[in-house]
This record gives structure tokens, C-alpha cells and sequence, in this order.
């Protein structure tokens, strides 16, 4: 991974008291801004990424020299226009772009944290990225937004912070992590485990780094991403570069270099151990548990405006599980907006250009925009 | 693994082309029997195992000391009623319970095939497996039965040799391996080859097998032979063994000790390659591409009386892909039955005790037995 020597961030003096029970203080949260901050301070969207994102959220990552993974979605003149918008991302902590994570030096030891960082978990991350509003001296957001484990962060900010967002929108998510994804994140884990190289999470990035396991995670995550109908339609049975089989283990078809290809472009960019952290923060998240099994208490007396999207084809994060945060919403008397976007493209339909999508966003910023 | 000193094993000495263009000749072929031939020798049926499979169908496995994969379904007074049918079973080439595989030793360098043994097809698996109908002086079957790439076989028999089964069931197969299930099986493939004990091939069993490897890859495909909603009622968020979350890496949840076990029990029973070697034959399969993009052709003229059985929460083979079977049987004026059974166990249906499965197969047996 490229080392980036000048990232945007702020260190973090305040204690704050993880889920875990250990209390972290002065540590690092990398961010990065789009647009301008309006003298009001009301046009401020704070943007929480996915599993694998970071602080780049549009124009051009420094890290993988391409386009932020939200670039159809966030720019000027675009449905998040940042010529009217002011957007923060912040690299979750856990993470490995700059903010504070297993990759972090240990003060003590002087190495990397590794497996001795602390266990950290939706709500740790966005406890943390809260003190962006006092750094920006931000009073309320006028949205906080996100897709799977962004969304998330949503559901949780919104929870902890019922005030502080005038808008949100939860992105194919869940408020509960199921089952199947608990199982589909250990299968993560476990391959990264697999690979001798991770030695407990002692290994020098780069050097001796468990580069096999976390492209196997990648791979095994970049299918669930997909809808089975997209990949009939984009790969079918193609060949790749050759006429016919050719009886052996190497990539025959156009589906298996693919995959390949995912897995080993994505070691450049990523740390094993923080896949392991941050799946392990999304498998603890069940916001239904917090709030003692009732998930309208979550949202009791919220005065947000909430838009809820899911996607037909996403099996990750379908719909069902989608509705049961508009459910718990309707039952607290929320205000809130839904839609099933129809898209073939599975969880990845919200880093996607779908259209219906982005004209979607657009249109509930502008609305409520006008109502600055 | 452990040995087993008397496999019931004949030599297959008649030379057999495979489709990658080598001939085999006196190779071993292990199989399996339950109940009796009659005396008009009309009453066989040939099972054909899944990828994990073996010629064990039924009663104690010896290798396993576990019951065999279809213990509901086969055996004295069940569904497949053995006090009146007599199964047959073999393992697959390719296999590693006693037929010709990559475990097998090459005569010529007195070692282990491993990498060097030839890729295999379902076509060749089933040519391979015709011999036993010689072997047992069986001039038709009463039936081809097998789930998921049994199912496949079940198919490619029926084709290949179209008036050796008077009857034929297929359940939850397809006629064409999917973008997404190759997709499965290249993860499984590259999580074995990412082991460096898995050292191209060339490993000693039990030894230096690459066993985390192979684990990982059974891992990930047993996510997929079970249900969002069948994960979901039988394991939700339970917590295994304590009372709250450990905030580690250690298997807090129920789901995640369930798929270590899945992992680890399987590698005592299974070898590396094998698995390599049959999840390619399962991706090789086309048998609209073997027919020129017609699958009607593959059944033409056929006199086999089908049963086609799929299941509701099975994604891996789902209704849509069975169905297009039951077009293609259609078109082509062929016998056929179908049934779509109600079952939130994921494709795994086909091997647990699902009532209506075994009634129906029962029935469709029963029904056709008395024409006999």
C-alpha cells in the first residue's frame, strides 16, 4: 500500500469510552472535505463509507490514483452537488488510511497495534467522527449518508445524535446484522487467518504481509456484491482470450479472472488486519439490541427527515431487511421516505451509476435544500 | 483421512477417452450397493454423488463413522426403498474415496497423481461410471437419481446412453454451471491454492495438506448450501457459550463456530485436489453447449420418464434454472414431471429430512415400479 505523507486529519484529544471498555484519547481521524462549508454552517453532509471505502469520497484518490468511490453520486453539479454541499468523510477509526487502526504505532512497544488494538464496533466509529462537528463547528448537519456499513453509521449518529442531522439516508443496509453475513464476514476472517503470513497479525505490510488470505477475503465479498442475474448477464459462461477450454486450473473463464483480478488489487490498498476489524464491527452491530429489542425506541422523537433505499437485487442487504428500519420509523412516527430502486447490479447498485438512484438522492437534498 | 483397506472397487480396463483428450484405461472405479439385484435385473438404480460426496449413500460411512449423505431417502422400507430396489453408488474420477483420482499413484513416477492427474468432466465422470452397468450384467436401469452435480450426472447420463434408465430425477441441478456458481467455485479453488502447503499439488496427506485451505473453501460453500432465512431462523445472533459479546475474534456467535466446525471436520475426510478437480468439472458443464445451444436436443427422442424437483429457498440451483430443464423436456415431447418444493433449507434440502421431498420421489418410484 502507498503511503500517503500529507493526509488530512485531526487528532482526536477528547477520551472517548469504546464499546469494548477500554478509553482511547488522542488519536488520529482522517478526513477529507468536498465543496465549501456556507458561513450558516447549514450545508454540511457528513458521508460514511463501506466496508472497503475511505475518506476519498469523489474526484481522484490519491491512494489507487482512481476516482472516489462515490464520483457518479458527489461532485459539483451532481445529485450530491458539492457546489451547494459541503461534504465530510472521515476514514473510520479501525480503518488504514490514516485514521487511528491496527496499522496505528503502539506509543508503547513502538510497533503496530495489530491484534492488540481494541475490538471496535458502528457506534465507536461514529462516536469518533462526531468530533468532525466540533472541529468544523458544524451545530447540525443538513444530512448524514451512507450505503451498507455507511449506512450503518447512519442509523447509529442518528440514534446517538438525534439532533444533530437535519436529513438522513440509510443506503441498502441493515439495523441488525443477519446471520448469512455474519457467516459470509467469517469466511473473511477465517481466510485471512488461513494465511501463514498473517502470524496473528504480526506481519510487516508490504513485506511478509497475508496478501493470499485477504484476496481470497475479496473475492469471497466481491461475489455477495453482485447480483446472481448481473453476473449471468455481464460474465455468463464467457471465455476469456481463448477459443475454448482449456482443461486445466487457470482462468478460462471471464468470471474467474475477474475475481482474480479483485482480489489481487485489492491487497494494494487495503490491510488485512483492518478487514478484520471492521467486519467484526459490522457483524456486533444490532442497533434492535440497543435499544432493548424495539427498534422505534431508536428514533423515538427524532425530528430527522429519513430516506431509506434498497435495491431489487440486493441479497445482501435486501429490501425486507431495508423495511424493517421504515417499519421501526413508521412505528415512532418518524418522517420518513422509502424507495426499492430496480437494478440488477446487487449491493454494489449504490457505487454504481444507477440512474434512478442518483435522480433519487438528488431529489431529496433538493427539497429539503430549499428549505434551508 | 482415514484408509479404508477393502473399497469395493472393479478395474476399468476398456480405455476411455476423456473430453480433455487423454485415454485412461485400468482405472479403479469404488462403488457402493444397497439391497438387491432381482432376477430380471430391472430394478437398479444408479445414484450419483454431489461434489462432496461418496459412494456411502446410505447406513454407517466407514470413513466417517457418520450416516451416509441420503440415510432419509435410501435404504430398507425408506423412500427409495431398498427391500426393493437395488442402488448402486460409485465415487466420481476425480474423486478421493477409491475411484481414479489426483490421490492415485502415477506407475509411472510411483507418486501421487496430484496436478498431473488429466481434468475431468461430468461427461467423463458418467462414461466412466457406465461400466457398472456392464459389470453387473444390467442391460437397463430402473433409474438415474442425484442432487445438485449428482443431478448433473443424472442429466448427462440420460443423454449420453438415452434408453439405459427406464426413469431419470434430477433435483436442484442445472443443464449449464452459472456466472455466480463458478464464481463460488473459483473462490473455494483459490482459497485451497492460496495454502502454501497446497504447494501445487505436490503434498503429502494428512502431513503438510493444505488443510487451512481446504477448510476455508468448504467454508464458503457451505454459506451457499444454506438459506438467508434458514441461517437466520437457526442460528439469528445466538451467542455460542457465554453470555455476552467477548469483543475478539474468538467465535462469539453460534453461526461462526458452526462454519469452523463445517471447516475443519471436513478436512479430515476430503482431499485438497479432489476438490479442485471436481468443483472444474462442475464449471465445465454445459449441456446446451454440448447440443449446440439446444438443450431439447440432448433429450431427444428420449423414452426416459423424468422427475424434475427443485426447491424454494435454494439460490445456488434455483427453480428458474431446474425449469428451464423442464422447458427443454417439454420441447422435446419428453415425459416429465416437476415438482418446486416449499423448503427453507437452501439447496442442502436435498440431502435432510424434508417430508415432501422424500414422498415425492417416493411416490414417483412406487408409481412406476408397479409397471415394471
Amino acid at each position: 500500500m502507498k503511503k500517503i505523507e500529507e493526509l488530512k486529519t485531526i487528532i482526536v484529544e477528547k477520551p472517548l469510552k469504546l464499546d469494548c471498555g477500554k478509553t482511547i484519547s488522542n488519536f488520529p481521524l482522517a478526513y477529507e472535505t468536498y465543496g465549501k462549508l456556507n458561513e450558516k454552517k447549514n450545508n454540511a453532509i457528513l458521508a460514511f463509507h463501506a466496508l472497503t471505502g475511505d475518506q476519498f469520497v469523489t474526484g481522484k484518490n490519491p491512494i489507487t490514483n482512481k476516482s472516489g468511490w462515490w464520483s457518479h453520486l458527489v461532485g459539483p453539479g451532481k445529485a450530491v452537488d458539492t457546489n451547494k454541499f459541503f461534504v465530510i468523510c472521515a476514514n473510520v477509526i479501525g480503518g488504514c488510511i490514516g485514521s487511528y487502526g491496527p496499522n496505528s504505532i503502539d506509543p508503547n512497544t513502538k510497533k503496530k497495534y495489530g491484534t492488540n488494538f481494541p475490538i471496535i464496533t458502528i457506534n465507536d466509529m461514529v462516536n469518533a467522527q462526531y468530533n468532525l462537528l466540533e472541529y468544523f463547528k458544524i451545530d447540525q448537519l443538513f444530512s448524514v449518508m451512507g450505503g451498507s456499513m455507511g449506512g450503518m453509521q447512519v442509523l447509529q449518529f442518528v440514534a446517538n445524535f438525534p439532533n444533530k442531522s437535519k436529513t438522513a439516508i440509510p443506503i441498502a443496509c441493515t439495523a441488525s446484522h443477519s446471520a448469512q453475513n455474519i457467516a459470509l464476514n467469517e469466511l473473511g476472517r477465517q481466510a485471512i487467518m488461513a494465511d501463514n503470513n498473517w502470524n496473528k497479525g504480526d506481519y510487516l505490510e508490504g513485506e511478509n504481509s497475508p496478501d493470499k488470505g485477504l484476496s481470497v477475503a475479496r473475492m469471497a465479498a466481491h461475489i455477495t456484491y453482485l447480483s446472481k442475474k448481473g453476473l449471468q448477464e455481464k460474465f455468463g459462461r464467457k471465455l476469456q482470450e481463448r477459443d475454448d477450454l482449456k482443461f486445466s486450473f487457470d482462468a478460462d473463464f471471464q468470471i474467474e479472472s475477474y475475481l482474480r483480478h479483485q482480489g489481487s488489487a485489492f491487497v494494494d490498498r487495503f490491510d488485512a488486519n483492518s478487514y478484520l476489524y471492521i467486519t467484526r464491527a459490522m457483524d456486533y452491530f444490532d442497533l434492535v439490541k440497543q435499544y432493548d429489542g424495539n427498534l422505534s425506541n431508536a428514533f423515538k422523537d427524532s425530528k430527522v427527515k429519513f430516506f431509506i433505499i434498497s435495491f431489487t437485487s440486493d441479497w445482501l442487504y435486501p429490501t425486507s431487511e431495508n423495511k424493517e428500519i421504515v417499519i421501526a420509523l413508521n412505528a415512532a412516527g418518524a418522517n420518513v421516505g422509502f424507495i426499492e430502486i430496480a437494478s440488477d447490479k446487487g449491493h454494489d447498485s449504490f457505487l454504481l451509476e444507477v440512474p434512478e438512484f442518483l435522480k433519487s438522492i438528488n431529489n431529496f437534498l433538493e427539497a429539503n435544500y430549499i428549505n434551508l
